[in-house]
């Protein structure tokens, strides 16, 4: 389906050679600014190509204020031309979706890989850029991706053997800025080690060949109570989200696959007070849930990481066969990305902001709902949620 | 939301103290025999309890055949009564639902963590047998799962580090069965091993600490061309679907995050002719995509792993606070689980049939629709599926 | 599918010889009181039979209070054997479903007509005295039906050439209630005509054959702003959920069919200022547009007619053909109602309480979310709401 | 929401002047040819505007074949500024959507009445024409609607009082074609009634009023089977399409309304069987049910009527309120269709058509699956679909 989220919720269209690619967007609160500037781009990254897109509006916003209709969103294609037939059209892309899409199409658009592209992300990131607006006035939810590895090169910090996750990580995790983030081609805001990726990529670019990588994204601020049992828990929304992006084989939440390896006693993390909250709200002393329990948020940090495959397309000669099955050789020729992971960054941010702006809307519609009806008040205290206990 | 699925579609209800579980399944195909001896049961599984529950098919069934209607099923709980009002009562078990449950709703249910319970997945073993049992007539499906690892007990096999995953694993992936699954206690087809974990259950159990694991799946014989492009790519799909059991953190397909080390040219999978196979369907020499390519899949061994958590309820006394923020002491009483990975494996297999059968009416409704008319002629041999061009 | 509603979403399963029937609810806000009478049975109505059902709630609340979570409704089914077959089973019922869910799933129940069964609805019924109850109380809305006509026997009520509709009926509509139209067996809330409508349905009884009508349904006291653009009107939604229930044909809101033959300016509803009204809301001084404008509510009362072509199951002869397409004549035996429109008020009731609920809780997410950002102030005074412009 | 259709899926985007108002339609068949001359357009009818739209095909084709994913499709709006704030401004036109549109978003489009605009229908009238050509020559469905009644001017057929309908008007509903509709300008495919109702259009217009009417609309060729019980009915997913068209008050299918008023005995329709039919299907010797029996089509004629009320938008003075709840006079200026039921007729026509074609997606998918089994033969024959019964 070309759609994503409930009642926040995306539509996209368009492929490679097309006319254009966009999105419409529903449920967008009225009254509210659309983003200035309009998008921040998913291009301007760590690899070699740079795009601007022009996301042109097409409906939804009236003297720049959100009518709360659908918001239709437009960005032409530059490239517009279906492929003449060529001789790479022969070969199926090996690990690419040439093969796949013709598979389960019976036809194939001249791009070979339909949908499959990083092009049909951008009515994405346009979508995103709104409910992140939105998030961050009438919650101060604050989205942060960066990215943790690419190829063989990661975030140097040492992580002792009974620490479930290391220290540096969280703190990192826990305040790095978008600015940060950004200042760094690479979009590793460890600026020693951006440059030792930026390195890596160009070595792979120089050899044909491509790299793959891991981006950490952190949501502060979000509100307690989003996630939908049991089969929307919050954290099985995030997967899906996040493997819905090009070239993704697996996500991770708190600790992760690392966690597995820890008894309860030590992964458990143990409620305390906050003094300084004075809405009664428990806060944990660790965070090893990633901010999410029984799939509903508790107020913490939410983080994850995303692993990306390298790039299938290639520059090298591989060995592979024809659709017809004839064994050959393919080089696939022209630009191509050594490395997404950078350009990856912005839009595992603007998936994040989607899923939380959708979950937002769902809780909302049922504590609009609780809250017109007197509390029930026969039940002991520990039973009604001590924020609304006055 | 209590339901999963677009077209088979699971519907389920019940928490730990209610009178039943169950769920409705609609979109199963008519005229099918049900699941004989009903349902493997999630339960008897190499943690230390055991139970065995009876389901009662409701509705949607006459003479042994399924009518295509909604099928109804109902477990009757054991324990049926809400809690009284007990000390533990006045803690929030943390790690576990019993907070977060409480912000959500407002109000909470006397097992504290609602519908955060193993108990809730029973309803959704018994609709995904419905769904392996058609998969395994009409195409030869075959889902087997089993634990990879237990704490810090894993499978012992090597791996270069110039491999991408280890031969060992992969041979196991690509031939182990159900039946060497459930000889094991702990559901590890690796004999040794399954007794090193057996022990450290043990241990954990004596320490009254816990323990979590991981989980790997394959799914054999899958057709090509499941999954919808662009949100729910099939690996999206899976991920939301393993990501909705209770305790998980994590999930890869194929490669996974150690994929992301590698670069492109040795991580693509070169496409192959098969002689052995009629319909012209190509094949590849390595499988590090998971059979999945572009959210799409390419009829190779779909395969995945799911990170478990150490479950939140141990008998230890943890240092926390009370749900009215006064720091204390905690220790649970009662029976838990030590270590719910090998009650898991079914819940996986379920999960991954129940996904599978979704995408497979999906798919079905287009190249049904699509076969009707005559293919168009115009287009280069290429531009249409090899198994269609007669 | 089984399921209707998008936030307060009712699943049901079950048909006449299987086991039970019953429902999932999900969407219930939580921290509200059950219906104490469980339910307003469907049942004790103008017809002959007369059936006790008893739901049995078994999930979703805890000390009578709703939990949040989803609440599964259970009703046992008291000839539940299948049918053997006999020479009835030859024969299609004309006009029923036998056939056509033949025809559909290529196998049948043996009851025939699969789910298109009244007996299917209990779960409804059970589901929407949820909605209704919480609409009650937290907006004050009431939502009443009567039967306007069984047959030809019609409510006597003159209309004018130039009126749109007469003023006898609005008056009807504006003032019944539940307790004048429950008097009446037939619920036709005019003693004299009931008395005339019971006699016509005893009369069709002894002729072995039946009688349609139709059933007048009013909602006051709903909120303004319910209806989801363009394709979830609330008219829409109104039409989709009276047509699902078995046997109708029609549906017409506010002047309906006889509307159209009246001019825009003898149509158009003027608005006025309500001065016992402090939120400035405006109200209009006739009510032809049904409580609808563009399909979204104004606050007027909702007032909509549902059509019921009388029930297919006869005892006369009818010349028809088996289902081998072999002429003969069909006789059904057995008890049936010859006249299902009075103990269709009750589902008619139901399912616009599900609509109510479902829509409410969708604009609810929306003004919730709209309400925490400051609204924006360089508009005109015109382009912001009255109520909200303080 | 904005979309419709569970797997053959309509998204539109668009108010009145915002820059385009457009569509992207997901589950077209792949491989098929797009409907050349593109789109009929809504436009060329009884009223007095013409408008000619050029839609322009954004993404989903290839070389004029269907790609199978998302078509995106853009219809530029000529009048694109948001208009000024005027003195009409003041007033929400009577049985507009003016108010309810405020009071739902709390800030309205300066069209007023944001998407409840004809101008929204050109996005479906787009999809619908997909999914008409792939119906057409698949299975050969016709789907041709006329305008039955304009104001008062109906179509002059007698009907008897013992006939539930009347011959002459269940003659045109079973032969009219497309061809003989447009050749009048009204859509009313008697020329006498066509004259009379233009000259009643001139009329109202001359007065400064305007008229509603009905539009009837046949499905031949529906394949038997589809619908979906038990909330999605095929009348009950009619119903709601065509009360999701702007200005519709009412919907009834076969006998509707009028049916109500006969007895069973009457009502039934007797099964016959098929002589020129090979494969044993049976028909019915008459169609009251008008092609849907239990909610599923049986292969007849699918017929139903449409109410519409007359356009709210006058010139004519009214007294009403201002938004600010002052009583005054409105007058609107500027250009009004006097009656938009003629141009209402494609519009019609495009919502049956996907209606039709989401539900046979959705049958397909289930029958695709069901046909890999092989039938379970210990049945009753009867128990068994004679076209499958071989």
């Amino acid at each position: 389906m070309s759609s994503f989220g409930k009642l926040f919720r995306v539509h996209t269209y368009g492929e490679s050679h097309c006319k254009s690619v966009g999105c419409i967007v529903d449920g967008v609160p009225p009254d509210s600014p659309l983003p200035r500037r309009t998008f921040r781009s998913s291009s301007p990254a760590g690899g070699l190509r740079s795009e601007f897109d022009t996301v042109r509006v097409q409906s939804g916003t009236e003297h720049g204020v959100t009518l709360g209709t659908p918001i239709g969103m437009v960005v032409q294609n530059k490239d517009q031309r279906p492929h003449d037939y060529t001789e790479t059209d022969l070969y199926p892309r090996p690990s690419h979706a040439d093969y796949t899409y013709l598979a389960k199409y019976g036809v194939k658009a001249s791009s070979g890989g339909g949908r499959a592209s990083a092009r049909e992300t951008i009515g994405r990131v346009a979508a995103g850029a709104i409910a992140e607006k939105y998030l961050k006035e009438a919650y101060g939810v604050e989205i942060v991706a960066f990215v943790g590895s690419v190829g063989p090169v990661a975030l140097p910090f040492t992580q002792e053997e009974d620490e479930v996750l290391g220290k540096e990580y969280l703190d990192l995790v826990k305040n790095v800025t978008r600015e940060e983030v950004d200042k760094e081609i690479t979009r590793c805001p460890h600026p020693e080690t951006s440059k030792k990726m930026e390195q890596t990529i160009r070595d792979a670019k120089a050899r044909n060949d491509s790299l793959g990588g891991t981006v950490t994204c952190v949501i502060r601020n979000c509100p307690l109570g989003l996630g939908e049992p049991c089969f929307d828990k919050l954290e099985a929304v995030l997967a899906h989200a996040m493997l819905s992006i090009p070239s993704t084989k697996g996500f991770e939440v708190g600790s992760g696959f690392r966690g597995t390896t820890f008894p309860g006693s030590k992964h458990n993390d143990p409620f305390v007070a906050d003094p300084e909250n004075g809405d009664n709200r428990l806060r944990t002393t660790t965070n090893w849930s990633g901010g999410i329990q029984g799939g509903i948020t508790n107020g913490e940090d939410i983080y994850f990481r995303v692993a990306f495959k390298p790039p299938a397309t290639i520059s090298q000669e591989q060995q592979t066969a024809t659709y017809d099955g004839k064994a050959g050789t393919l080089a696939t020729r022209g630009r191509h990305d050594p490395c997404v992971v950078p350009r990856a960054v912005p839009i595992v941010e603007t998936m994040a902001a989607i899923v939380i702006m959708d979950q937002l809307l769902q809780q909302n519609a049922r504590s609009a709902a609780a809250a017109l009806l007197p509390p029930v008040t026969s039940l002991p205290p520990t039973m009604v949620f001590p924020g609304q206990r006055k």
